[in-house]
Protein backbone atom coordinates (compact mmCIF):
# COMPACT_ATOMS: atom_id res chain seq x y z
CA UNK A 1 0.00 0.00 0.00
CA UNK A 2 1.20 3.76 -0.53
CA UNK A 3 0.36 6.13 2.31
CA UNK A 4 1.01 9.79 1.70
CA UNK A 5 1.10 11.78 4.71
CA UNK A 6 0.63 15.76 3.54
CA UNK A 7 2.28 18.14 6.33
CA UNK A 8 4.64 15.38 6.56
CA UNK A 9 7.46 18.30 7.31
CA UNK A 10 5.24 18.77 10.62
CA UNK A 11 5.43 17.32 14.20
CA UNK A 12 2.39 15.04 13.90
CA UNK A 13 3.73 14.01 10.21
CA UNK A 14 7.35 13.35 11.26
CA UNK A 15 6.30 10.61 13.74
CA UNK A 16 3.67 9.05 11.38
CA UNK A 17 5.94 8.91 8.83
CA UNK A 18 8.87 7.31 11.02
CA UNK A 19 6.21 5.01 12.51
CA UNK A 20 5.05 3.86 9.45
CA UNK A 21 7.92 3.48 7.90
CA UNK A 22 9.54 1.45 10.74
CA UNK A 23 6.54 -0.61 11.49
CA UNK A 24 4.00 -1.53 8.47
CA UNK A 25 5.92 -2.08 5.22
CA UNK A 26 3.83 0.22 3.12
CA UNK A 27 5.46 2.89 1.09
CA UNK A 28 5.43 6.28 2.11
CA UNK A 29 5.23 9.63 0.85
CA UNK A 30 6.09 12.71 2.43
CA UNK A 31 3.98 15.54 1.87
CA UNK A 32 4.32 19.13 1.79
CA UNK A 33 2.98 22.70 0.24
CA UNK A 34 6.99 22.85 -0.85
CA UNK A 35 8.27 20.22 -3.01
CA UNK A 36 11.90 21.02 -1.64
CA UNK A 37 10.96 20.76 2.05
CA UNK A 38 9.01 17.07 1.15
CA UNK A 39 11.85 15.68 -0.25
CA UNK A 40 14.22 16.96 2.51
CA UNK A 41 12.30 15.46 5.36
CA UNK A 42 11.52 12.12 3.85
CA UNK A 43 15.79 11.81 2.87
CA UNK A 44 15.91 12.68 6.88
CA UNK A 45 13.55 10.36 7.93
CA UNK A 46 14.78 7.97 5.53
CA UNK A 47 18.34 8.41 6.80
CA UNK A 48 17.08 8.28 10.13
CA UNK A 49 15.36 4.61 9.65
CA UNK A 50 17.95 3.37 7.91
CA UNK A 51 20.81 3.98 10.75
CA UNK A 52 18.46 2.43 13.04
CA UNK A 53 18.92 -0.71 10.55
CA UNK A 54 15.57 -0.05 8.83
CA UNK A 55 15.62 0.41 4.92
CA UNK A 56 12.71 1.78 3.28
CA UNK A 57 10.60 3.12 0.47
CA UNK A 58 10.27 6.42 1.57
CA UNK A 59 9.64 9.96 -0.67
CA UNK A 60 9.16 13.62 -0.53
CA UNK A 61 6.45 15.28 -2.96
CA UNK A 62 4.26 18.41 -3.52
CA UNK A 63 1.29 17.42 -1.74
CA UNK A 64 -1.25 16.98 -4.86
CA UNK A 65 1.57 14.63 -6.27
CA UNK A 66 2.12 12.96 -3.02
CA UNK A 67 -1.54 12.47 -2.48
CA UNK A 68 -1.97 11.22 -6.32
CA UNK A 69 -1.35 7.34 -6.34
CA UNK A 70 -1.36 6.86 -2.48
CA UNK A 71 -4.23 4.62 -1.29
CA UNK A 72 -4.50 6.01 1.78
CA UNK A 73 -3.75 10.30 2.28
CA UNK A 74 -3.41 11.50 5.35
CA UNK A 75 -3.85 15.25 6.91
CA UNK A 76 -1.04 15.97 8.98
CA UNK A 77 -2.01 19.17 8.79
CA UNK A 78 -3.25 22.20 11.56
CA UNK A 79 -6.72 21.98 11.75
CA UNK A 80 -7.32 25.69 9.60
CA UNK A 81 -5.66 24.33 6.90
CA UNK A 82 -7.49 20.62 6.86
CA UNK A 83 -10.25 22.28 4.26
CA UNK A 84 -8.04 24.22 2.20
CA UNK A 85 -5.65 20.78 1.92
CA UNK A 86 -8.37 18.52 0.78
CA UNK A 87 -9.65 21.24 -2.07
CA UNK A 88 -5.90 21.13 -3.17
CA UNK A 89 -5.67 17.32 -3.57
CA UNK A 90 -9.21 17.07 -5.77
CA UNK A 91 -7.89 15.94 -8.56
CA UNK A 92 -5.31 13.77 -7.57
CA UNK A 93 -7.67 11.41 -5.57
CA UNK A 94 -10.37 9.08 -6.62
CA UNK A 95 -13.16 6.79 -4.75
CA UNK A 96 -10.68 4.43 -4.14
CA UNK A 97 -8.40 6.16 -2.33
CA UNK A 98 -9.20 6.89 1.46
CA UNK A 99 -8.50 10.40 3.59
CA UNK A 100 -7.70 10.33 7.15
CA UNK A 101 -7.93 13.54 9.20
CA UNK A 102 -6.19 13.09 12.37
CA UNK A 103 -6.45 17.44 13.49
CA UNK A 104 -8.15 18.88 15.90
CA UNK A 105 -9.15 22.40 17.09
CA UNK A 106 -7.71 23.71 19.98
CA UNK A 107 -7.16 27.01 21.71
CA UNK A 108 -4.52 27.99 24.55
CA UNK A 109 -5.83 30.06 27.59
CA UNK A 110 -4.33 30.82 30.67
CA UNK A 111 -5.82 27.37 32.24
CA UNK A 112 -4.78 24.96 29.89
CA UNK A 113 -5.97 23.70 26.34
CA UNK A 114 -9.32 23.54 25.05
CA UNK A 115 -11.29 22.06 22.26
CA UNK A 116 -12.18 24.47 19.68
CA UNK A 117 -15.03 23.24 18.04
CA UNK A 118 -15.67 24.01 14.51
CA UNK A 119 -19.00 25.39 12.84
CA UNK A 120 -19.32 21.75 11.24
CA UNK A 121 -19.17 20.04 14.39
CA UNK A 122 -15.61 18.77 13.76
CA UNK A 123 -12.51 18.68 12.18
CA UNK A 124 -12.48 15.51 10.97
CA UNK A 125 -16.82 16.53 9.22
CA UNK A 126 -14.63 19.72 7.72
CA UNK A 127 -12.31 17.57 5.78
CA UNK A 128 -15.46 15.06 4.94
CA UNK A 129 -17.30 18.13 4.03
CA UNK A 130 -14.70 19.20 1.42
CA UNK A 131 -13.79 15.50 -0.02
CA UNK A 132 -15.01 15.51 -3.33
CA UNK A 133 -17.92 13.25 -3.85
CA UNK A 134 -17.47 9.19 -2.90
CA UNK A 135 -13.91 10.00 -1.88
CA UNK A 136 -14.26 7.97 2.08
CA UNK A 137 -12.76 10.61 5.18
CA UNK A 138 -11.51 8.53 8.14
CA UNK A 139 -10.73 10.03 11.63
CA UNK A 140 -7.78 8.47 13.22
CA UNK A 141 -4.79 9.24 15.27
CA UNK A 142 -6.04 12.15 16.90
CA UNK A 143 -4.70 11.42 20.19
CA UNK A 144 -1.41 11.07 19.68
CA UNK A 145 1.50 13.34 21.19
CA UNK A 146 3.52 14.35 18.28
CA UNK A 147 6.67 13.99 20.80
CA UNK A 148 6.25 10.43 21.92
CA UNK A 149 5.31 9.31 18.30
CA UNK A 150 8.83 10.77 16.86
CA UNK A 151 10.95 9.48 19.34
CA UNK A 152 11.46 5.81 18.09
CA UNK A 153 12.80 4.81 21.23
CA UNK A 154 9.64 5.27 22.76
CA UNK A 155 6.84 2.18 23.01
CA UNK A 156 3.63 3.87 21.89
CA UNK A 157 1.49 1.35 23.74
CA UNK A 158 -1.40 3.69 23.46
CA UNK A 159 -4.82 3.26 21.71
CA UNK A 160 -6.33 5.45 18.53
CA UNK A 161 -9.56 5.85 18.09
CA UNK A 162 -11.23 5.21 14.22
CA UNK A 163 -13.99 7.08 13.38
CA UNK A 164 -15.46 6.19 9.88
CA UNK A 165 -19.11 6.44 8.01
CA UNK A 166 -17.50 4.18 5.14
CA UNK A 167 -17.19 0.28 6.32
CA UNK A 168 -14.56 -0.37 3.38
CA UNK A 169 -12.62 3.06 4.51
CA UNK A 170 -12.59 2.08 8.30
CA UNK A 171 -11.07 -1.83 7.82
CA UNK A 172 -8.27 0.38 5.68
CA UNK A 173 -7.40 2.69 8.40
CA UNK A 174 -7.47 -0.13 11.43
CA UNK A 175 -5.70 -1.61 9.39
CA UNK A 176 -3.03 0.75 9.09
CA UNK A 177 -2.90 1.69 12.49
CA UNK A 178 -3.06 -1.29 14.04
CA UNK A 179 0.29 -2.13 11.82
CA UNK A 180 2.15 0.21 14.32
CA UNK A 181 3.86 -1.17 17.38
CA UNK A 182 1.66 -0.47 20.44
CA UNK A 183 -0.68 1.01 18.87
CA UNK A 184 -4.46 -0.45 19.01
CA UNK A 185 -7.42 0.93 16.86
CA UNK A 186 -10.36 0.78 17.99
CA UNK A 187 -14.04 1.88 16.72
CA UNK A 188 -15.57 4.83 17.96
CA UNK A 189 -18.42 5.21 15.84
CA UNK A 190 -19.37 7.28 12.33
CA UNK A 191 -17.73 10.61 11.89
CA UNK A 192 -20.78 12.51 13.84
CA UNK A 193 -18.82 11.01 17.04
CA UNK A 194 -15.76 12.56 15.66
CA UNK A 195 -16.03 15.83 18.56
CA UNK A 196 -15.71 13.91 21.62
CA UNK A 197 -12.70 12.37 20.23
CA UNK A 198 -11.05 15.60 19.27
CA UNK A 199 -11.89 16.54 22.68
CA UNK A 200 -9.31 14.36 24.41
CA UNK A 201 -6.09 16.18 22.63
CA UNK A 202 -6.55 19.34 24.99
CA UNK A 203 -7.12 16.92 27.38
CA UNK A 204 -4.34 14.83 27.12
CA UNK A 205 -2.09 17.81 27.10
CA UNK A 206 -3.86 19.22 30.01
CA UNK A 207 -3.16 15.67 31.67
CA UNK A 208 0.64 15.52 30.58
CA UNK A 209 1.34 19.63 32.02
CA UNK A 210 -0.34 19.03 35.24
CA UNK A 211 1.12 15.77 36.80
CA UNK A 212 4.48 15.00 37.53
CA UNK A 213 5.74 11.36 35.53
CA UNK A 214 3.25 12.16 32.80
CA UNK A 215 4.98 13.04 29.79
CA UNK A 216 3.08 13.34 26.43
CA UNK A 217 0.85 10.80 27.60
CA UNK A 218 -1.50 8.77 25.37
CA UNK A 219 -4.50 6.79 26.46
CA UNK A 220 -5.69 3.52 26.91
CA UNK A 221 -9.39 2.15 27.30
CA UNK A 222 -9.90 -0.51 29.16
CA UNK B 1 -13.68 12.01 57.21
CA UNK B 2 -17.55 11.63 56.56
CA UNK B 3 -18.74 11.50 52.57
CA UNK B 4 -22.07 12.49 51.56
CA UNK B 5 -23.46 10.87 48.26
CA UNK B 6 -26.48 12.84 47.19
CA UNK B 7 -28.38 11.06 44.85
CA UNK B 8 -26.75 7.93 46.61
CA UNK B 9 -29.60 5.58 45.50
CA UNK B 10 -28.89 6.32 41.82
CA UNK B 11 -25.94 3.68 39.91
CA UNK B 12 -23.01 6.16 40.11
CA UNK B 13 -23.86 6.93 43.66
CA UNK B 14 -24.34 3.03 44.48
CA UNK B 15 -20.79 2.26 42.67
CA UNK B 16 -19.21 5.36 45.17
CA UNK B 17 -21.27 4.22 48.04
CA UNK B 18 -19.84 0.78 47.82
CA UNK B 19 -16.54 1.77 46.89
CA UNK B 20 -15.62 4.25 49.44
CA UNK B 21 -17.63 1.93 51.92
CA UNK B 22 -14.96 -1.20 50.89
CA UNK B 23 -12.18 0.90 50.47
CA UNK B 24 -11.44 3.97 52.04
CA UNK B 25 -12.43 3.64 55.55
CA UNK B 26 -14.76 7.05 55.82
CA UNK B 27 -18.27 7.20 57.23
CA UNK B 28 -20.75 7.18 54.57
CA UNK B 29 -23.62 8.95 53.87
CA UNK B 30 -26.14 7.93 51.17
CA UNK B 31 -28.31 11.03 50.53
CA UNK B 32 -31.64 10.69 48.38
CA UNK B 33 -34.53 13.36 48.27
CA UNK B 34 -36.39 10.78 49.93
CA UNK B 35 -34.86 10.16 53.18
CA UNK B 36 -37.01 6.48 53.65
CA UNK B 37 -35.59 5.35 49.81
CA UNK B 38 -32.26 6.79 51.12
CA UNK B 39 -32.45 5.18 54.44
CA UNK B 40 -33.22 1.71 52.40
CA UNK B 41 -30.09 1.57 50.01
CA UNK B 42 -27.76 2.62 53.12
CA UNK B 43 -28.92 -1.00 54.60
CA UNK B 44 -28.61 -2.41 51.39
CA UNK B 45 -25.25 -1.32 50.65
CA UNK B 46 -24.15 -1.77 54.15
CA UNK B 47 -25.26 -5.36 53.55
CA UNK B 48 -23.57 -6.35 50.69
CA UNK B 49 -20.39 -4.65 52.38
CA UNK B 50 -21.17 -6.97 55.30
CA UNK B 51 -21.82 -10.14 52.60
CA UNK B 52 -18.39 -9.52 52.08
CA UNK B 53 -16.82 -9.13 54.81
CA UNK B 54 -16.71 -5.43 55.35
CA UNK B 55 -18.25 -3.65 58.21
CA UNK B 56 -19.62 -0.33 57.35
CA UNK B 57 -20.87 2.77 58.93
CA UNK B 58 -23.18 3.73 56.04
CA UNK B 59 -26.30 5.76 57.15
CA UNK B 60 -29.25 7.19 55.10
CA UNK B 61 -30.95 11.02 54.99
CA UNK B 62 -32.08 13.50 53.23
CA UNK B 63 -30.12 14.76 50.86
CA UNK B 64 -30.15 18.24 53.14
CA UNK B 65 -28.97 15.95 56.17
CA UNK B 66 -26.91 13.97 54.38
CA UNK B 67 -24.65 17.08 53.64
CA UNK B 68 -25.31 18.48 57.16
CA UNK B 69 -21.56 17.64 58.73
CA UNK B 70 -20.11 15.68 55.77
CA UNK B 71 -16.44 16.98 54.78
CA UNK B 72 -16.88 16.03 51.26
CA UNK B 73 -20.66 16.37 49.06
CA UNK B 74 -20.61 14.08 46.28
CA UNK B 75 -23.56 15.15 43.17
CA UNK B 76 -24.60 11.99 42.60
CA UNK B 77 -27.21 13.58 40.38
CA UNK B 78 -28.24 13.69 36.79
CA UNK B 79 -26.62 16.89 35.25
CA UNK B 80 -30.34 19.09 35.36
CA UNK B 81 -30.43 18.53 38.81
CA UNK B 82 -26.83 19.59 39.77
CA UNK B 83 -28.21 23.27 40.34
CA UNK B 84 -30.96 22.18 42.25
CA UNK B 85 -29.27 20.01 44.66
CA UNK B 86 -26.41 22.29 45.09
CA UNK B 87 -29.56 25.35 46.06
CA UNK B 88 -31.11 22.46 48.48
CA UNK B 89 -28.09 22.27 50.73
CA UNK B 90 -26.63 25.43 50.69
CA UNK B 91 -27.67 25.88 54.45
CA UNK B 92 -25.66 22.64 55.30
CA UNK B 93 -22.29 23.18 54.09
CA UNK B 94 -19.89 25.98 54.89
CA UNK B 95 -16.30 26.41 53.84
CA UNK B 96 -15.04 23.73 55.34
CA UNK B 97 -17.41 21.20 53.03
CA UNK B 98 -16.20 20.19 49.67
CA UNK B 99 -18.48 19.60 47.25
CA UNK B 100 -17.64 17.22 44.16
CA UNK B 101 -19.54 17.01 40.84
CA UNK B 102 -18.98 13.95 38.91
CA UNK B 103 -22.19 14.65 36.24
CA UNK B 104 -21.62 14.97 32.60
CA UNK B 105 -24.57 16.84 29.51
CA UNK B 106 -24.73 13.96 27.75
CA UNK B 107 -27.56 13.31 24.95
CA UNK B 108 -28.23 10.38 22.48
CA UNK B 109 -28.94 9.97 18.99
CA UNK B 110 -28.67 7.54 16.25
CA UNK B 111 -24.83 7.89 15.90
CA UNK B 112 -23.83 7.41 19.29
CA UNK B 113 -23.53 10.12 23.00
CA UNK B 114 -22.55 13.48 22.49
CA UNK B 115 -21.64 15.55 25.04
CA UNK B 116 -24.04 18.05 25.47
CA UNK B 117 -22.17 21.26 27.28
CA UNK B 118 -24.37 23.65 29.42
CA UNK B 119 -24.53 26.81 28.59
CA UNK B 120 -22.07 27.66 31.78
CA UNK B 121 -19.22 25.61 30.03
CA UNK B 122 -19.59 22.47 31.57
CA UNK B 123 -22.06 20.60 34.11
CA UNK B 124 -18.71 21.22 37.25
CA UNK B 125 -19.15 24.82 36.38
CA UNK B 126 -22.86 24.93 36.68
CA UNK B 127 -22.19 23.57 40.59
CA UNK B 128 -19.33 25.94 41.29
CA UNK B 129 -21.90 28.98 40.10
CA UNK B 130 -24.20 27.32 42.19
CA UNK B 131 -22.09 26.61 45.37
CA UNK B 132 -22.69 29.51 48.33
CA UNK B 133 -19.44 31.98 48.49
CA UNK B 134 -16.22 30.39 49.54
CA UNK B 135 -17.27 26.74 49.60
CA UNK B 136 -14.95 24.83 46.90
CA UNK B 137 -16.27 22.52 44.46
CA UNK B 138 -14.14 19.82 42.82
CA UNK B 139 -14.86 18.17 39.70
CA UNK B 140 -14.08 14.17 39.91
CA UNK B 141 -14.95 10.45 38.86
CA UNK B 142 -16.61 11.98 35.94
CA UNK B 143 -14.98 9.04 33.49
CA UNK B 144 -16.27 5.85 35.74
CA UNK B 145 -18.90 3.83 34.21
CA UNK B 146 -21.38 2.87 36.87
CA UNK B 147 -21.94 -1.19 36.29
CA UNK B 148 -18.17 -1.16 36.58
CA UNK B 149 -18.40 0.63 39.90
CA UNK B 150 -21.04 -0.84 41.54
CA UNK B 151 -19.57 -4.21 41.05
CA UNK B 152 -16.97 -5.05 43.32
CA UNK B 153 -15.92 -8.51 41.84
CA UNK B 154 -14.26 -6.30 39.04
CA UNK B 155 -11.05 -4.49 40.26
CA UNK B 156 -11.03 -0.72 38.51
CA UNK B 157 -7.70 -0.10 36.91
CA UNK B 158 -8.57 3.40 35.97
CA UNK B 159 -7.93 7.20 36.54
CA UNK B 160 -9.94 9.31 37.24
CA UNK B 161 -9.18 13.60 36.86
CA UNK B 162 -9.40 15.96 39.24
CA UNK B 163 -10.51 19.26 38.58
CA UNK B 164 -10.18 22.06 41.13
CA UNK B 165 -9.58 25.73 41.84
CA UNK B 166 -8.86 25.64 45.65
CA UNK B 167 -5.80 23.46 46.57
CA UNK B 168 -7.45 22.48 49.79
CA UNK B 169 -10.54 21.10 48.14
CA UNK B 170 -7.97 19.47 45.52
CA UNK B 171 -5.88 17.64 47.75
CA UNK B 172 -8.93 16.39 49.91
CA UNK B 173 -10.93 15.06 46.40
CA UNK B 174 -7.82 13.78 45.60
CA UNK B 175 -6.91 12.05 48.79
CA UNK B 176 -10.53 10.41 48.75
CA UNK B 177 -9.96 8.95 45.17
CA UNK B 178 -6.80 7.89 45.62
CA UNK B 179 -7.86 5.40 48.23
CA UNK B 180 -9.92 3.95 46.59
CA UNK B 181 -8.61 0.43 45.07
CA UNK B 182 -7.42 0.93 41.36
CA UNK B 183 -8.38 4.00 41.05
CA UNK B 184 -5.72 6.78 39.98
CA UNK B 185 -6.30 10.59 40.44
CA UNK B 186 -4.66 12.49 38.33
CA UNK B 187 -4.89 16.40 37.94
CA UNK B 188 -6.72 18.07 35.06
CA UNK B 189 -6.10 21.48 36.24
CA UNK B 190 -8.65 24.32 36.94
CA UNK B 191 -12.74 23.82 36.68
CA UNK B 192 -12.36 26.06 33.23
CA UNK B 193 -10.88 22.93 32.02
CA UNK B 194 -13.80 20.52 33.04
CA UNK B 195 -15.93 20.15 29.32
CA UNK B 196 -13.00 18.12 28.02
CA UNK B 197 -13.55 15.79 31.06
CA UNK B 198 -16.74 15.26 30.96
CA UNK B 199 -16.65 14.87 27.25
CA UNK B 200 -14.97 11.77 27.98
CA UNK B 201 -17.93 10.12 29.21
CA UNK B 202 -19.59 9.74 26.00
CA UNK B 203 -16.56 8.69 23.93
CA UNK B 204 -15.89 6.08 26.73
CA UNK B 205 -19.67 5.02 26.68
CA UNK B 206 -19.45 5.07 22.44
CA UNK B 207 -15.89 2.82 22.71
CA UNK B 208 -17.45 0.72 24.58
CA UNK B 209 -20.98 0.20 22.58
CA UNK B 210 -18.40 -0.10 19.22
CA UNK B 211 -15.95 -2.71 20.05
CA UNK B 212 -16.33 -6.37 21.22
CA UNK B 213 -14.46 -7.08 24.66
CA UNK B 214 -14.73 -3.03 25.66
CA UNK B 215 -16.98 -3.71 28.39
CA UNK B 216 -18.05 -0.18 30.61
CA UNK B 217 -14.32 0.95 29.32
CA UNK B 218 -12.11 3.74 31.88
CA UNK B 219 -9.58 5.24 30.52
CA UNK B 220 -5.90 5.30 31.59
CA UNK B 221 -3.33 8.12 30.83
CA UNK B 222 0.08 7.26 29.99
Amino acid sequence: MRVAILGGTGDVGEGLALRFGRDTGHAVVVGSRDAERARAAAAAYRDRLADRGHETTMEGAVNAEAAGGADVVVLAVPPYHVGDTVASIADAVDEETVIVSPATGMKRDEDGFHYHRPGAGSVTRVAADAAPDGVPVVGCFHNLAAGRLADLDTDLGVDTLVLADDDDARETVTALAASVDGLRALDAGPIANAAEVESLTPLLINVGMANEGIHDPGVRFD
